[in-house]
């Protein structure tokens, strides 16, 4: 892994529906904005609010729960990567 | 139930239309913004605000009213859940 | 009355249009945002600013004006309510 | 006068266009958001930022400018009211 | 002069565009935005941050630039106004 | 020069795509937010924030960068010129 | 090197998708906001937020990846350039 997150920013590798499904979170392909999971592979140091620095919640491992259209998608060494902000999980699966 | 939501987050396990009229609550299918019920099954730790944490109002176990298009649908072991932010619930049902 | 509000949102029981006209209130049907009139029947306990809760301004029994797309329409026993914030009470009639 | 505006609203009576004219204000009608002119019949408590009340500035009896999509018309008792901000109202004529 | 403006409000008489290439201000017609130029006949207390009042910068008597589309027209005893914000203002030409 | 900008607005006098060729800097005509470059003349006191006047950075001879749609073009003796905020301009030609 | 970005901005020389290929990141022409990889060349002071400055996070020589409409492109010297402020930057390639 070579993406060092800044700020709130978590980098995730998705899994895709199949894999989705298989571990029996099935997502409808008609939802207008639908959920994704991923495997958060990096935080970032968290976001400073006021000369505080706010703490991340999830950790690399975590298996996250995020909307389709959150975060940016990037391609290294041939994996695909999503890079988001912490704000934009849902929540971790347990 | 195996999401832990994040921030003020919870998650809500729906109760359909025809539930929902069985318990005597009626939704019109022409309103523009109508709300729905639900149960709450999980609910986040609650969001900082300037340092300090804000505790979440709903629990566990509470019926709750929220906008149509409040949230996010996960489907987790063939289960439908709702993951949206307390802010979004208008009101608890006694 | 069967729905407690959440944060500054109010519950209020719409009066209709013949209900007003009766009252001497007269809303004209192509006025764009037209105000509506209602009775609170719920009041939530206040948001959350800065860690001090705000106190609510109306009460149970107050006959308020509020913009016609103001709030969400719930129906609970087969009455007809509004989930609203505070901030959508114009005023209340005296 | 039956209402009573809550926060930094105000209850205006608005002077149709030709008693401002009268009066030697002339709005023309192709102005895309024109003032208009109006008597302050009651004005609300003030708003409150960061717990302190903001006192108001208008009263009843001034007469005040404002835009011309500013605010909600109500009807109360056959008679036309404005409900508006404090901060849409643009100055007072003195 | 009879309107005495709101908050960090300003009322300028503006100078037309005869005016302005007279005194050698030239704005082209085809500018989108473009700027225009007036005598400031009022200005109001100026506005309150976190109660504290932030004094206004212009006054009465300067001829100050701003943009074609800032502020309201009004109409006085046949005399045309602009009433805006003092954040509308882009600078005084001395 | 005879415009004192307000706030943190600065007067820049732009250098045209010629001069700006001239001295190396090429900006494409099919870029879509191009910027631009000029000669900073005058600079407003700076904005105040929270009761505390926040210094400008940029001074009177700066040749600075700033984006094509940034700030207000005005024409003043045959002579023109940009007034824009501060935060509009990216960076500083050493 | 000759542009002094101003604040929290940086200034980057892009590396362009041959260039990444090569060095194993790749972004599909398709994606429609496709991050973007550079080297950073110069770094803001940083921004003042309540009166204190926020140090950077990048530096000189830092390789990162940005959002594909992130910034504004420059030429200075026959050489692209794009200034972005950090908050744009997705994370550093480590």
């Amino acid at each position: 892994m070579k993406i060092q997150p800044l700020s709130d920013r978590v980098v995730v590798q998705a899994q895709d529906a199949e894999e989705q499904t298989a571990s029996g979170l099935y997502i409808p392909d008609t939802a207008k904005e639908k959920p994704q999971r991923g495997v958060v592979l990096a935080v970032g140091p968290g976001r400073v609010e006021n000369g505080t620095k706010i703490d991340m919640t999830v950790k690399a491992g975590d298996v996250v729960l995020y909307g389709k259209y959150s975060g940016t998608e990037v391609t290294l060494d041939d994996q695909d990567y999503m890079i988001m902000r912490e704000s934009d999980i849902l929540g971790i699966i347990q």
